[in-house]
């Protein structure tokens, strides 16, 4: 499983029943929180999403609207008895304001919270199942994006040859990790007569707020799939500069420039009381585009 | 006008659908905002509360649940553009806490904020229309309860008694501060023969997050209206001792002897699925009770 649920996908302001930024991935071993708007915690409730799954939370930048709602979630984390550990990846800053907030509130946690402090570009975890990395934005404050990629699976038995083969099983992890077999009197048997290929390694990118920026190409080109912020419809594309954020069509020219699968846009300005240009003038650009909706989740492709 | 909306009436933790704690006072004047949980602005949106009217946001204590969404109002009132000086008043961490989260995201307020620390039980406020005093409350932190005193009305004239006797129009502001009219002969006319009582000031108590304590008596005795928590049945007392908060029978009893026309009951603990027990019990003890539902005004009787 590798499939992203929405819980936000609204712009600063709340409006029209959408929410701030937030998001969950979930992979077979565990989920990661990007990004926390106010009221995340009610949306994880709203939606059926298993808190104590949650390993990590990634936070972008420090806008109110990625990550007031953090605080909130931790604390109630705390009243609920949480005894597994929690990352929180963010820009430094982050840190300060979430142990004064302890602190004034004379909160005890009683699970281990660490923080990881973004500084740069860089490879941020590499887990058995996952690596994740960052890569800055163009935005109006210090602003990164996160890559999940799942780590090349092993491959599988083929259970059938390999008895007809009389492997050891001693021998069995060997094959999964791709070497050939050779047996007492010498005979080698070829690892692909006996394994079939893992499935191909999905990677995802969360581009977070960022004006148009070819640079991030680099960090998300062929991914299965990315989420790209359309705060504006193309007519407002000069408000995009001015305020650091992207349009319908330069989110699915960064797609087609990166060769991605697909293409999920949010974080839509309280502008719009509708999405559904929002849709079509990206699809001009990219057609595999769909709206990032609250509560929905889309698998990798 | 003297009433209050309940926007959240749950304890620490979300649940049930019901939210954290806030409430707003309106006067005929202005909307006072009484702590400010997560989501708080959501609220106010779905039950159409004005935002512009509100000139003070009062916090009792900076335990998460009753002001973890004031950050992100504030914010979301720059986006909007207010004008309007917006006053804070709050024990004085929260003042460090608000300036370095605007600091971070580097949010430019388009209105004046002005912070009043709160220290101890003072007189706070002295508005044209209303007073503001502030009382500790037992909490497991530094925590106050509010008393909102309307201030005594100006007697109105009696329209018919005043043209009869010929009062100048320049003397009815002196008849309106209750003065006696003497005519140039010398006759005096007694100002009850000329104008009416003004309706008795209203006195409204929010007793925030407090174990039984009966020294807070003193601040609300005699009150219209009170809000006191009950987040625990009758049969937790025990564990309301622990956790520094109040029961049923315990808020029912603070509200007898304090001898107040009406109690309003909120911050349910999470461990309750439904309210009506909360209800009886506490009317067992005081019967003029309320259930401080989200989303209904409650009127000063």
């Amino acid at each position: 499983m590798f499939a992203v649920t929405i819980l936000g996908n609204n712009s600063a302001v709340p409006a029209f029943d959408r929410h701030p930024t937030s998001q969950v991935l979930t992979t077979a071993a565990r989920s990661f929180l990007i990004d926390c708007g106010e009221g995340t915690q009610i949306q994880l409730i709203n939606y059926k999403v298993r808190r104590s799954r949650i390993s990590h939370i990634f936070i972008s930048h420090l806008h109110g609207d990625h990550y007031f709602g953090l605080i909130g979630l931790i604390n109630s984390f705390a009243l609920l008895g949480r005894q597994q550990d929690l990352t929180i990846v963010a820009p430094e800053a982050l840190r300060q304001i979430i142990e004064l907030q302890l602190k004034v509130g004379d909160t005890k946690l009683c699970f281990n919270l660490h923080f990881i402090a973004i500084t740069q570009s860089c490879l941020l975890l590499q887990l058995p199942d996952i690596e994740v990395s960052c890569f800055r934005t163009d935005h109006r404050i210090e602003c990164y994006g996160f890559v999940f990629t799942e780590v090349r699976n092993r491959r599988r038995l083929d259970i059938a040859k390999v008895k007809e083969h009389h492997i050891p099983v001693s021998f069995y992890d060997n094959l999964q990790r791709g070497e050939d077999y050779q047996s007492e009197d010498g005979t080698v048997i070829k690892n692909e007569w006996l394994t079939i290929a893992a499935p191909h390694p999905k990677k995802y990118a969360f581009c977070a707020d960022t004006r148009y920026d070819e640079r991030i190409i680099e960090h998300i080109r062929g991914a299965d799939m990315i989420y790209h912020e359309t705060t504006y419809h193309d007519a407002l594309a000069e408000m995009a500069i001015t305020r650091f954020h992207s349009t319908t069509r330069q989110a699915g020219k960064i797609a087609q420039l990166a060769g991605v699968k697909k293409l999920l846009i949010g974080h839509f300005s309280s502008k719009y009381d509708t999405l559904e240009e929002f849709e079509s003038e990206t699809r001009e650009v990219f057609p595999n585009t769909d709206l990032a909706l609250e509560g929905v989740s889309y698998l990798m492709p």
